[in-house]
């Protein structure tokens, strides 16, 4: 497929923020916008004006949905293997499908990195109580079980301690089909937010520095506070990752800074085939966003600059009730406030952030 | 009215791309937006979920808007007076009508402005051929014949060069009640971009510089190139103006900076009530762009900081086939592109900007 012209409308599957911001960067390059999601209520039905309403199974509004755009994308990786198949009948679907079937599965990924001489932390196949205590004999405690599909944001995984029963771990994670990883002492976490366009060209932003709490994303900070070789080490990796998928889009890779060795070791932890939370700094701290930057590719269109702004750029979530602070941070000097539309607060739930650029 | 929640609804009359960037940045706040529009494939309807497609007088239609929203908000100002009544009766309409009122017609925007003891070009009310005569012998020629309503962009102008039969020059701007202005001599075109908010908050721009071709803007530089004295003596201008309105909102005031003073003399050429085009660098070259500081406004939000970015920003508007050339703009390093979605292009029309900020 050659370049989308401006007018012509990217279907995005999900209705999250993510999906809102996407659609929102299409719609500044003059895109179209048709957003796919089951959730009436979404928040990304408020910022376009093609929406469907309908399961991800739903085979006929599927192929209705792909017959009226030029091209698919998606706002989350645990799109069934089925409704990209679908899809893809239709119209072609970026990142391509197999980049789906890779990150639904933690262990499936973790084999993909690790082919490509990329490290891991240690990690073993879980599929009973029995492999389980094999798997901790070998990776010892503390360890961290994980389910293979379906887990985000610290769902579907439970540590495994000295006096940790093994079958009430298991049972912890609904005795589905798991990894055991080995736990890694790390220094940072640390996140490469990058494109690759359907020429090839690949473009990162500056590497940055995460700090989860309660497993949920609480800061972003770009450029992050490690050497220029893990910089540039970190940036290679997901370029290799990207290449290998064939991957078109904006992917993210989340590594481990570990620090037990002389200068600093990169271990993968994750890798999200779409827009990412970490990346949410680039909206008012970079020449071109994240969110337009993935437009770009999936339309075929040139990557943008990737430049920061500022010494320093800092991103938080707001989750749950810290969005309540809207009014105050609206009044803080150079405060960028974004909010997600959101009608119904949880704890957990990420209502917006706020980006602070330091120049 | 107290400051709206996000979440609250902001109806905006119009569905142009100041309409449409309007309800962008609005997303972004977490506001629901409402475009009323009678043009049913206006580029605002594209990126909201709420939507009137009803001439502007259809009091009914305009009722159940007004009661669907929390606020009114405009992106043009020709908005007929009785529309804004109507509407004024269910819900606040920002900028107040009284705005419209004074900006609608240019021989009352003048004696406004002149009424404050700010400078405008020397003007004569002109409603037949006879007191364009009289307004032609203490004016002089070359002069500029307006008419008082509904001219913009170089549209219901003529100018009258020695040799103009005033018969024909009255004709040409269709025997309209009119305004005969004195040429100005300026070596400048500036504008200052500000939002006055529902406390009185008073914050601009940068000054800007703009260059017009064939009337219509091509070009707007921050900042202008003129002393420190005329920037400042430009925005305390627009803040007597918008006091004076009693205004909410972002305003755009375009003065000319007349050099046969000794230093700068500055004149007052318009009045907008609304974003403006020489506005449209801020999306990308300030904290705050002006149409989040618009819909903070209107929302009786606190002001955003309206700090430039880099030493200097440049905006160029895409016009009709300038629009064309979007692919090359896409691979220019830094060069952050607009589209408004408009499905047809057309000699003159406004097709998109493209920001170049200088760091």
């Amino acid at each position: 497929m050659t370049m989308l012209k401006p007018g012509a409308t990217v279907g995005i599957l999900g209705g999250g923020q993510l999906a809102r911001m996407l659609a929102l960067a299409g719609a500044r390059l003059g895109l179209k916008i048709h957003i796919y999601s089951p959730v009436a209520n979404d928040p990304a039905f408020e910022v376009c004006a093609a929406r469907t309403c309908a399961d991800f199974l739903d085979e006929a509004a599927l192929a209705a949905f792909a017959e009226s755009v030029d091209v698919v994308t998606y706002e989350f990786e645990n799109v069934p293997a089925r409704t990209a198949e679908v899809l893809e009948a239709h119209r072609p679907v970026r990142p391509n499908p197999k980049v789906l079937a890779l990150t639904q599965d933690r262990l499936v990924e973790k084999q993909f990195v690790k082919s490509l001489g990329i490290a891991t932390a240690p990690f073993a196949d879980v599929t009973s109580v029995e492999t389980l205590a094999e798997a901790v004999a070998q990776l010892g405690r503390p360890s961290i079980l994980k389910t293979r599909r379906f887990g985000y944001d610290g769902k579907g995984q439970t540590k495994i301690v000295e006096g940790v029963e093994l079958a009430d771990a298991f049972k912890a994670v609904g005795e589905a089909p798991s990894i055991l990883e080995g736990f890694v002492r790390f220094a940072k976490e640390v996140s490469v937010v990058a494109a690759r366009g359907i020429d090839g060209e690949f473009r990162a932003y500056d590497l940055c520095e995460n700090v989860h709490e309660n497993h949920i994303l609480a800061t972003t900070t770009a450029p992050a506070a490690v050497s220029a070789a893990t910089a540039r080490a970190a940036i290679d990796k997901a370029r290799a990752i990207a290449e290998a998928a064939e991957y078109v889009g904006v992917i993210a890779v989340e590594l481990f800074v570990v620090a037990d060795a002389p200068g600093e070791r990169l271990v993968v932890n994750e890798i999200a085939p779409r827009v990412h939370n970490s990346g949410h700094w680039t909206l008012d701290g970079a020449v071109t966003s994240q969110f337009e930057q993935h437009m770009r590719a999936v339309a075929g269109m040139p990557l943008g600059a990737t430049r920061r702004h500022g010494r320093q750029v800092v991103m938080r979530n707001l989750i749950g009730a810290d969005a309540d602070n809207w009014a105050k941070i609206l009044r803080e000097d150079g405060a960028c406030l974004h909010l997600y539309g959101k009608t119904e607060s949880r704890p957990g739930r990420k209502m917006g952030h706020v980006t602070r650029v330091v120049s």
